[in-house]
């Protein structure tokens, strides 16, 4: 069996949002596979994915405050340059955190840790709502 | 077909560790599958996995010395302390690492090239067991 | 249905290269395939796979020189140096990036965001042609 479904995001603003609740919810049809994955993909490159710890919110801001210094934005020898300081450097981000998250489905439901959530990783100033397809197979 | 599987791997010291070994031997079942797709995803956010060279120590002594450089440990900026120093710098290795592989499967064998092995990378001091699970589908 | 190919790169200087139009046409049954997902993966640890803006040559040039100063050539803290300065670098940088991406297929095609393409990211000075195995899944 395969699901697949496009959804989108509400812009939100830069930093490290958690956003499982709007994931699962999309594809109730996994209750029914037993055994299976799930992929979930962002179609943008200036915007990532990742999984994290999914209760203290103490965890998105030093995220945030890391990635921040990690990928300055306008570092002096950027030539793409032409979109804004933020942006070539929300690319790098992007590329260091994930396009895409594959994780396990297990009797119906995400079979994550018990402290895993799924973070949107919003690296542009204002990046506006973003689009994910959400595919899930199994049986 | 789909083949799901859950492991526990013994604690490790903080570092990275080598673990082909105990993952293929899991799921013996990838002998039947022609072409297909092996998933293998961690249920932490303190720990994480990666691909590897897997012959030389060495690789795993510098990769450990390097994201203990690149993160380290209590940085005077992180809010998320009350775990331990080792706790931020955790979650940000697991995201900048990875939390799930997906390999092929091809004629039964895990399709890596000769060099490649898989790398449970350990970023808490005391970690204690952690928890896999492999999802293999393929026909 | 499972489709599985490998394919060879062939070799290119040090840097990101855009690859979308050697994986796409190389696995033309993906066009019977309404709903699944595309696995690339490379089966080396001295370069890697990510997905990035696909129209501007300066986001490849700032990739590699974001990274070639991240992850230094010949750190003095090394011990994996018998193969030369470029070859632990090149390992860590596999890590930080990606061995496998994971997108999805819709209706026929990759169903990527408009700006988003393959790179591979070549680390070594000398690394030679690139074998990559691509499995698609879906109905």
């Amino acid at each position: 069996m395969v699901i697949q479904k496009e959804i989108v995001l509400r812009p939100r603003p830069r930093g490290f949002h958690l956003i499982s609740g709007e994931i699962f919810p999309a594809v109730p049809e996994i209750k029914k596979i037993k055994a299976g994955i799930m992929n979930i993909f962002i179609k943008h490159t200036s915007a990532s994915l990742t999984i994290n710890e999914n209760v203290s919110p103490e965890v998105r801001t030093d995220m945030e405050n890391y990635f921040d210094k990690l990928v300055p934005d306008a570092l002096p020898y950027f030539e793409h340059t032409l979109e804004g300081p933020d942006d070539m450097s929300a690319h790098i981000k992007s590329s260091l955190l994930d396009f895409s998250l594959t994780i396990p489905i297990t009797n119906g439901e995400p079979n994550l840790g018990t402290w895993q959530g799924i973070f949107l990783c919003e690296h542009r100033n204002y990046g506006g709502a973003r689009k994910l397809v959400i595919t899930v197979y199994g049986e």
